[in-house]
């Protein structure tokens, strides 16, 4: 296609949303008509499929559940009136909490104020509050926000060890649906004793994130916890954002969570219009479908231009991977749906591996994220008329044309900042987006079986190392892998085994390996 | 296969080295024996290859270059004694101004010591120093690193704000070979004015490191600076964390760079054997071929079970990806080689994207990391007999189970703990692994002709930009982008006109665009 021809092309597909003053992109995906003319009895359907969802149809089938979170950007779409005021009541809650800890109104029995905060969650409530700090707190927020969103004993340690001088003006937000999720359960233990040892009662400093009558919600309650938020069964983890979840700890580093709604609601809007030129969220799954072929076959790469939006695509990784990467389909074929996202931000990762995107295996499609503004106030000159902003702005465009040039397809979303009132439009655009594609390609975007499948099978490791130990100890003479496989009843288990007695080997566990580690059958084990 | 012929597959195929503590497991990559004996040729030539290149062949045709990083973890391998002696007496310098800067005989003009380094670079001057700086870096360290990594006005003065009660006793490093890449030299002209602007001599906080003779080099030379190091052109950009790119930033932060060095070179050693199956590098590069076919049809998935590893893939992302993809192979062909990598960490990525993973598009192979000790020090107990790392382990070992039984192949690389020395030996693993595989497809895995061709496509949209703006200082009247084009010679480039133009108006830079910004057509342009 010649450069007149293009410049056509890119006008006709331009999407612009007045209000936001987002640019949707989409001229570099080499779809025809005849593609997207084929598409339109899938998108009839995505639309109407959208529409049921939306007045609260039970879209997640196998968890029988609503799927809500439009609903908490705009609570009269709610389907009765108890959760419309709910949503309202919690939001003017969540406010008026921040309010106080910000002025210093709710403060620590031993400090006037709260300087920083430890978010405890992981997966939703922990990948969009870590996006959302990075691209919107301010760089000297009222309180400083840490993460355990994990279950790594050193990364906890790392964490608290930072705070060590600080622990007694430090919030504690445990964000966790049931409670059960082991990993902010170990993190919630790990800190509280943290808290014990400094000698500061855990509950003065705590904050419970979760289900209403969770046992977590149970505990908080009992032991007088600060605050608690509800979590709410019509929001999924990974599109909880604008719940409690995202909404606390951003109110609590100084972000204007009112506008993030409103952003969300402006593109809720814009994508509720059934008709795909004129629907951002759309036009990205007709993207993705055609890149694709529907099955996936190509890879999304995520380069936003600006550094704050570093963790954009790691947020996307869940969005898009969690929603999409399904074995089944609605009508039970199977199907091995997703699609792969990953990538940093632009111009850095144009030095990391663009060698491979313009060159190499052409296994994806790019999205680049573009931000008119460079920063808050002018900019120096770096050459004569030239600032370092115009060479950021020079690298996207030079690049995004050049994987043109060698047949690789791109998307390119453009906002004019990054501010609270985009980021919530960004957000709300891809989970849209989601739940279309999932439309088109007839899945069930809202449930995650392979993540429990994932927790029942850890938890039958840590039965078996019960069982090992149990055995260890009962013995007086070293045995090998073998014998105590046999011994703890699993005799099918032996590599399990050994890797569990490794670990607990290298940790001082009560363990003794002798041998040739190299040579695991070599190995005799007791208990020391 | 059942769980016995497993366990036997397992033992048959572990590798260990034991003076690193290293476990390298390939067991669950289902290639079987006529596999390996038919890639034996391509492996004999890989090695072969590999020792011409430590003698100092010329392994970059193109660049006509060395390629020499292994000499840096053992100096007497260098090909001659007058770069033995360079190599040498730079480590000792690296470590005797690091050492001085710590004690602050080396110190600002108005403080009696630095407290922060600003390390300024990208690509392979900012992925090394990142991944080792939160693997590494003690929690308090002698100098608090900070990265600028781009050309992002707004991360610019995100860490220059900060700073700005530190500026004067914050140290900074310029990280780039020709001191022309952009990012950098950019980030360098900012943060001088940044210490122009507090009445700081730049040249009294600033090292260069740089090839000798650069420009870069020059400025520093005349201006005075600190210090000066050198960049070798045998060193390749992202094979550079054992020179002073990666050494100078990690003494400076308390990381101990001779074991580092230690553990590269202990790594380097081992993967210097011409027998595939006692060489951990020649069995990553072996079951990447597998997986792939040898065609990079399936992204790696880097899994480091460790918070301080999570740059790793990041790391490995541009190690892997601008070494091997490529377009054509070493005789000419067009090959599109590759291998996409991405990953974050576990058992986060757990509840991100291994819904996908377990049961969606199997598009990938994993690459797991374990790390054995959890943590320095004791842990409490979860649940009795429990702690937060035998859930860590069991969510690994449960993962890679699971992905097992639905076909997902996995490598695991097992480490005693994250260390200067494993750190050392995971890079120069990786390193040796990549050198292989280019081996085994025929390709040069040494240069980079897409990264050249993106600065030279972002020269000529910021060359546009200034004749774009000389027609319109100009012109006395508003002009539609098809004249401006006209006007500016560049009839075929309305598109990139108009992206320019959008940025320009949106910086207030001396441009106004009147009409409906969604319609580029409708828009009149004139200078302000």
């Amino acid at each position: 296609m010649d450069a007149r021809a293009l410049w056509q092309r890119y006008q006709d597909w331009l999407y612009f949303h007045e209000g936001l003053g987002l640019y949707l992109d989409v001229s570099r995906m080499r779809f025809d008509d005849a593609f997207v003319e084929s598409l339109q009895p899938k998108f009839d359907k995505a639309f109407a499929d959208m529409a049921e969802l939306e007045k609260g149809a039970i879209a997640n089938p196998d968890e029988n559940r609503m799927v809500g979170h439009y609903w908490l950007r705009n609570p009269d779409l709610a389907p009765s009136p108890e959760l419309t005021q709910e949503i309202v009541q919690t939001l003017e809650k969540i406010e008026a909490f921040a309010e106080k800890v910000q002025t210093g109104a709710i403060h620590p029995p031993r400090a006037s104020r709260f300087t920083d905060v430890i978010s405890i969650g992981i997966g939703g409530s922990a990948l969009g509050p870590e996006f959302v700090a990075e691209a919107l707190a301010p760089d000297f927020p009222p309180l400083k926000i840490h993460f355990i969103d994990n279950t790594d004993p050193a990364g906890i340690d790392r964490t608290l060890n930072h705070l060590r001088n600080n622990l007694a003006s430090t919030l504690v937000l445990v964000i966790s649906k049931s409670g059960g999720t082991p990993e902010p359960r170990n993190g919630m233990i790990e800190v509280k004793k943290a808290y014990a040892g400094h000698n500061l009662d855990f509950a003065q400093y705590a904050v419970a994130i979760t289900s209403p009558d969770s046992n977590l919600d149970k505990v908080a309650k009992s032991e007088g916890w600060l605050a608690r938020f509800p979590m709410y069964d019509w929001v999924g983890g990974r599109t909880s954002e604008m719940s409690a979840v995202g909404l606390v700890p951003a109110a609590l580093q100084g972000i204007d969570v009112r506008a993030m709604l409103e952003g969300a609601k402006e593109m809720d809007d814009a994508t509720r219009i059934p008709d795909v030129k004129n629907n951002p969220a759309a036009l990205l799954a007709l993207s993705w479908y055609f890149s694709g072929n529907g099955r996936g076959e190509k890879d999304m790469v995520v380069l936003p231009y600006k550094d704050s939006l570093l963790l954009f695509s790691r947020y996307l990784q869940q969005l898009v991977m969690e929603s999409l990467g399904k074995e089944k389909d609605l009508d039970g074929n199977v199907v091995h749906q997703g699609i792969a996202v990953y990538g940093n931000k632009g111009s850095t990762d144009q030095h990391a591996y663009v060698q491979q995107l313009r060159e190499g295996v052409p296994n994806f499609f790019a999205t680049f994220i573009e931000v008119l503004e460079d920063r808050n106030g002018s900019s120096p000159e770096i050459d004569p008329g030239v600032t370092a902003g115009d060479y950021l702005s020079g690298f996207l465009q030079g690049t995004r044309q050049a994987l043109y040039e060698n047949q690789r397809d791109s998307i390119t979303v453009t906002i004019p900042q990054v501010n609270p009132r985009t980021v919530g439009a960004l957000i709300a655009l891809y989970e849209r987006a989601v739940g279309f594609y999932a439309s088109l390609v007839n899945i069930n975007a809202y449930h995650q079986p392979g993540v429990e499948a994932g927790k029942k099978a850890a938890a039958v490791i840590l039965d078996l190392q019960t069982r090992v130990l149990a055995v260890l100890q009962k013995e007086k003479t070293p045995l090998s892998l073998g014998e105590i496989a046999d011994k703890a009843g699993a005799a099918d288990q032996i590599e399990a085994i050994y890797k569990i007695l490794r670990h607990l080997h290298a940790n001082q566990r009560g363990v003794v390996l002798q041998g040739n580690l190299g040579q695991p059958s070599s190995l005799k084990v007791s208990a020391s």
